[in-house]
C-alpha cells in the first residue's frame, strides 16, 4: 500500500477531553474520528487493527469448535419484556421512536443478545442430541451510555463477539465454560495483550463461575485486587481477603462517652482515642420481602456492558410484588477502617437491599444518624449481618443508639448475637490494599485499575427459564437449557493494547494487530534509486504475503520519522540516499534500540522471517 | 465440519407469505430466521454465503483501489438536516427515542452514509492533491421500510457495500465512475449472477449518470426495459423509446362529441369508436414555484433503497419556501394508451408537480373531471408539457372542456400550441411492450421485473455543497468537492442468486458463494469402511483448502439426499457401501446430471481441480 494513495489523517491536535493514551494516540495518529459523542469512525488504519483482532477471534472461536451466526441489532422489545430486561434495563436499551411508524416502537437496538439466541434456541433446539453446541457473533452492540469516555473504550456503538453455549447438564457446561477459557487466553496472548484472568461476580441468582479478562492500566475503569506473589486476582467487586483471626484481648466491660456531634468515623476516632479498624460501622438496610434482584445494581456497573454480554442482569423476579409485601428492616456491621461491599452484602441477605432513610434509622435506634449501634437491637430487625471482620474485633466502640454518644468495649457474641436465625457472619467489605491474599500465601492484595476486555460467565438457566427455551433429555422429559455467555469487546482489545504498548512518540503494535506489519520509508523520494531500492522492497515483502505500507511521500524526512513513531507499525525498513551509498537499508524495530544495516538483497527475506517469529511468538 | 456437530435447521414448513423462491428456500435450508418483520437473523449456513458475498465484494474493492473504513450506524441528525434529508426522508430515517436519554433523539440509524461521508472529506479533504480518494465500507443499513417482503429482498436492517469517491474535476469521475463499473461487473460475476447493466434516472437535480445492476427475476420489485436484441437496457423510470414518425394523415376539422358518463379511457373508446393510442389524456397538476426536489418522489422508489446509496434523494432546495410561493398549473398529455411517467414529467417541468384537486380541474377546465383537454387552455396555465407522441398525433380525440362532452379531430399545432414559452414537448411516459429500442435498431423493448443488486452514480456536488465540503484547487480557490457513489446490497445478492439457480428441490449454488464447495455424504455412517472412507476424504479436501460439509448424521439415505437438494452444495461425494464394492464413490454436481464413480484415491484431487476449475470460470 503506498501512503501517498492511502488516508491516513494524522494530527497533531487532540480534544481536552482526551486523557487516556490509547484515546489521545488514536485519535493522533488518524484511527478513529468521533462522528458523535461514543460514537466513532474507523478510519482505514484503525479499520485495518479492528479487522486483524477480528479475524483473531474468530480463528480462535473456530478452532474451539463454536459455530458463527449473525443475529440483527433490530431486537423484539417483546423479547426484552419476556426475560424483564425491558424493565431493568431502562437505562441501557436504545429504543426506536414510534413517532414516524408505530412499529418502530417495539424495537430495541441489542446491548446483547441474551434475549435473542435463547429465543432461537426455543425455536431449534429441542433434543438433549443438539447439544452442547456453541453458537457465537461477531456484531455491533448499542448501549445508552450516559458519560462515553476514554476514546472506544466506553462508548454507544461497539463490536463484541458475544459467544452462548447450551447444555443439558452441568458437567457439559464447566467443560464449555473451561474450553471458552482457554480460547480467551489463546485471543488475548495473540493479539499482544498482557492480560489477567480475575474471578468475577456472579450476581445474587447465582451463576456460578464467572471470570474477567483484564488488561492492567491506569485507563481503565474496573478495580481489581492482585495478589503480590499473583496467587490471585479478582474483580474488587469480588474479591476477598484471607479470614481474620480471633481477636485475644480479654474482654472489659462497655462504657458509654459522650461524643456530640461526632456521628462519622473520622469525627469520632479522635474523641474516643481509637483507631478506625477499631469501630464498628452500623449500616441500616431496608429491603421488600422475596429473594435478591441483583441486576438492576449490577446494571450500573461502569464498563462491565462493552464486552459482557450482560451476563449479571438477571431477570426480576415474577414473586417479587406479589401479595402485600412487607417491608424488611436489615442491619450490617463492617469496621470502621473498612467499606461496605453491596453485591456481597445482597448475596447474604438474599435480598436486594436499599440503604434507610433517616426517618427509619432514627425510629429504629432511637437516635439520630450517626450513633447506630449493634447493641440491642436484634429483636426489633429481621436481619444482621456482620462481616467477618467485626466478628472477631475485642473492646470495640460503636454508635450507642442515643444521640451524641459511642459504647466503648463492646464485644460481638456478648454485646449483639453471632448466631441465630437472624444473624449471619460473612464476607460482606471489600477488600483493602495490602490485605492478606485468601489463598493462604499472605501475599498482600494490591488494588489496580484495569480494562476488561473479556468476559465469560455460567448463566446457568436464567434466560432459558425465563423465556421457556426448554430441551426434551434422554426420558422425554422437557428441561430448561443450561447457558453459558463469553463476550469479547473487540475495539477494546485496540485500545488496551495501546495503553500497554506506546511511549511518548505514538503506538508500538503488537506484530498480531499492527495495521501493517511492516513500514518501507523512502528517505528521498526524489531519488531515483531511492525509489527503486524502497518500491522493490516494498513489491517483494508484499508478494511474500506481508502487510507492507510504502511511505512513498514526497515530505521531510522528520516528518515521516514522526509519523512513523506515531503510527507504531512494528518493523521500518529506511531507504536513504546515504546508506545505499554504506551498502544497505536501515532496519529498526519500533521500540526497540538499534538500526542494524542490511543488504538490500537480503533484507526481504529477514523482514519476513521477523514477522512470522514475531506472530508464532505471539501465538505460542 | 460434521453435520452432527453443525447447526443446519432445514425445515418444510414456510410462511404462508413467502412466496419468492429465494424466500421460500433461504428458509428452508435453514439461512435464515426471521426475528422481526423485515429483521433476520444469519443462520450459520447463510452467514457463510454472506461472508463469502462479502469476501468478494471486499477483494474487487481493494483491487479497484478503494480504501476500507468503518463509519458507525448511529449518526447524528444534525447532518441529516444539514441536507435537508431529515425533512425528505422521514418515512426512511429510523429515530432514537428520546424518552430515557435527550440525546438519544439527536440520532438517526444510517440508512445509507452520504452525510457522514461528507462531513468527514469536509474535515480531512482539503486540497487537490488528496484527490481522487474512493472510501468504502461494507456496513448495517437501517430503512423505515413500510411494507417488508420477499425474505431479505426488501427489509428493515440489511449489509450494503457503500463507496463514496471525490474529485476535482468531471474527467476524474468519469474515470472513476467507469473503474467501479467495470469492479460491480466482476463482483457479480463472480458471485454467478446473471446481472444486467442498465441505465437508471439520475434524479431531477441532475446527477449525469447512473446505471442499476439488475438480476432478472419474477421476485423483483425492479422494473427494467430490455431490448430483444439486446442493445438498450434500463429501468423503466428511465427507459425511453426510439422517437416517433409523424403522422400524415390530412387533418380533419374538430367536432363535438357527446359522451356522458364516459370520462375514463376505456369507456370513452368505444362510445367514439376509437383506440386509445388515437386519445389524448389530459393531466392537470400543481406545483410551487421553485425548483424540482424529485427527491421526495424517489424515497418511495421501491426497492432502491437496499442498495443504492440514497442516490436520487437531493436536499430540498432551500430557496422554496422563501417569499410567498405562487401555486402553479400544469397540463400534461399523453396518448391514452401510454402511462405517464412522473419522473421524466418532473424533469421536463424542472418542477414536483402534484396531481392536481378535482376542485383545481373543474375551475380550470370548467368541466367534471374526465372532460378535460387541451384546447384553449393555453392562456389559463403556467405550462403544456405534451409527450412527443403526442405531437405527431393527427385527428386524436380529447375532452371538450365540457362535462360530459368530448372532441375529435384534435390536431396538435393547430387545435393547441406545440410551441412558445409555456410549451415543451419531451418524452414523459413510460415505455411499453413492444415499444421500439431507442438505438436505431428498432428491437422490440420486453418489460421484465428485476431485483436491484447494486448502483453506481454520479452524484455531482449535491452533498459536498450542502454540507460545505470544499477542497482548495491548484489555485487556491476553495470548491465543493464533487462525488461519486456506489452501493450493492450484500443479502440481495444471495437472494437473487438463489433465484437465478434453482430448481424443485432447493437451491443450486454457484460455487464462489455455496456455504461449502463440497458436501461429503456417508450413506450409511454406521458401517466402519464407509466412514472411514469418507472420514478420510473430508479431511483430506479440508486440508488442500476446500470448505467441505461432512454429512455424517446417522440419518436414513433419502432424508440426507433431500437435505443435500435443499441446502445445494455444488459438488457432492456419495460414499456407500454398493459403490465401494463397485470400487469407488459417487461424485454429482447439483443440477447437473450424472453420477461417475471415482476412485476412492482421486477423488480429492478431482474434487479440488473441479472446484478451482469452477471458481476460476465465475472469476474470469
Amino acid at each position: 500500500m503506498h501512503w501517498r494513495n492511502y488516508f491516513i489523517p494524522t494530527t497533531k491536535e487532540t480534544p481536552k477531553d482526551a486523557t487516556a493514551a490509547s484515546h489521545v494516540l488514536m485519535l493522533r495518529a488518524g484511527l478513529i474520528r468521533q462522528l458523535a459523542a461514543g460514537v466513532y469512525t474507523y478510519l482505514p488504519l484503525g479499520f485495518r487493527c479492528l479487522r486483524k483482532v477480528e479475524r483473531i477471534v474468530r480463528e480462535e472461536m473456530d478452532r474451539a469448535g463454536a459455530i458463527e451466526l449473525r443475529m440483527p441489532c433490530l431486537t423484539p422489545l417483546s423479547l426484552w419484556d419476556e426475560s424483564g430486561r425491558s424493565r431493568t434495563m431502562t437505562d441501557v436499551l436504545l429504543r426506536l421512536d414510534g413517532a414516524v411508524w408505530d412499529w418502530a416502537a417495539g424495537l430495541v437496538l441489542g446491548p446483547t443478545h441474551e434475549e435473542i439466541i435463547t429465543e432461537l434456541a426455543r425455536a431449534y433446539l429441542k433434543s438433549y442430541k443438539q447439544l452442547p453446541i456453541n453458537l457465537y457473533q461477531i456484531q455491533l452492540k448499542f448501549r445508552g451510555e450516559a458519560r462515553p469516555k476514554s476514546g472506544v473504550l466506553r462508548t454507544r456503538e461497539f463490536l463484541m463477539k458475544d459467544a452462548y453455549s447450551f447444555h443439558d447438564c452441568k458437567p457439559s457446561l464447566d467443560k464449555e465454560y473451561d474450553n471458552m477459557y482457554a480460547a480467551y487466553c489463546r485471543i488475548f496472548a495473540r493479539s499482544g495483550l498482557p492480560y489477567l484472568a480475575v474471578e468475577a461476580d456472579t450476581g445474587a441468582m447465582g451463576g456460578d463461575a464467572s471470570h474477567e479478562f483484564m488488561v492492567l492500566t491506569d485507563a481503565g475503569e474496573d478495580r481489581v485486587a492482585v495478589s503480590a506473589n499473583g496467587d490471585y486476582a479478582a474483580n474488587l467487586e469480588r474479591a476477598t481477603a484471607a479470614p481474620p483471626r480471633e481477636g485475644e484481648a480479654p474482654a472489659e466491660p462497655p462504657r458509654e462517652v459522650h461524643t456530640p456531634n461526632a456521628g462519622r468515623i473520622d469525627e469520632v476516632c479522635p474523641v474516643l482515642g481509637l483507631p478506625p479498624r477499631q469501630m464498628i460501622k452500623t449500616l441500616i438496610y431496608t429491603a421488600t420481602e422475596g429473594p435478591a434482584a441483583a441486576g438492576a445494581a449490577r446494571n450500573l456497573a461502569p464498563g462491565a456492558g462493552n464486552v459482557a454480554p450482560g451476563a449479571g442482569n438477571v431477570a426480576a423476579d415474577p414473586r417479587v410484588g406479589r401479595g402485600a409485601p412487607r417491608k424488611l428492616r436489615i442491619v450490617a456491621l463492617v469496621r470502621g477502617d473498612h467499606e461496605i461491599n453491596e453485591l456481597k452484602l445482597n448475596r447474604a441477605a438474599g435480598l436486594t437491599l436499599e440503604l434507610a432513610d433517616p426517618e427509619t434509622i432514627e425510629a429504629l435506634t432511637g437516635a439520630k444518624v450517626g450513633f447506630a449501634g449493634p447493641q440491642g437491637l436484634i429483636d426489633r430487625i429481621d436481619k444482621l449481618i456482620i462481616d467477618r471482620e467485626v466478628a472477631v474485633l475485642r473492646n470495640a466502640a460503636s454508635g450507642a443508639n442515643k444521640t451524641d454518644y459511642h459504647v466503648t468495649g463492646v464485644n460481638p457474641g456478648r454485646d449483639f448475637p453471632l448466631s441465630g436465625d437472624k444473624v449471619v457472619v460473612a464476607d460482606i467489605r471489600t477488600v483493602a490494599e495490602g490485605d492478606p491474599s485468601p489463598t493462604g500465601s499472605g501475599s498482600p492484595l494490591h488494588l489496580r485499575t484495569a480494562i476488561e476486555v473479556g468476559h465469560v460467565f455460567k448463566l446457568g438457566t436464567k434466560y432459558s427459564a425465563a423465556l421457556g427455551a426448554v430441551y426434551l433429555d434422554q426420558n422425554g422429559k422437557a428441561c430448561p437449557l443450561i447457558m453459558g455467555c463469553y463476550g469479547i469487546g473487540l475495539n477494546r482489545i485496540l485500545a488496551a493494547a495501546i495503553e500497554a504498548h506506546h511511549d511518548d512518540a505514538g503506538i508500538i503494535w503488537p506484530m498480531s494487530i499492527a495495521p501493517f506489519e511492516v513500514l518501507v520509508l523512502a528517505l528521498d523520494p526524489r531519488d531515483e534509486e531511492v525509489m527503486r531500492v524502497a518500491t522493490q522492497i516494498h513489491d517483494e515483502l508484499a508478494a511474500a504475503g506481508i502487510d507492507v505500507l510504502f511511505d512513498d511521500r514526497d515530505e521531510r524526512a522528520g516528518f515521516k520519522f514522526k509519523d512513523a513513531d506515531l503510527i507504531g507499525i512494528p518493523l521500518r525498513v529506511v531507504v536513504g540516499k546515504k546508506s545505499l551509498t554504506a551498502g544497505g537499508v536501515e532496519v529498526t524495530e519500533r521500540g526497540k534500540e538499534g538500526k542494524p544495516i542490511m543488504s538490500p538483497a537480503s533484507v526481504v527475506e529477514q523482514t519476513v522471517r521477523r514477522v512470522r517469529e514475531e506472530l508464532a511468538k505471539l501465538a505460542r
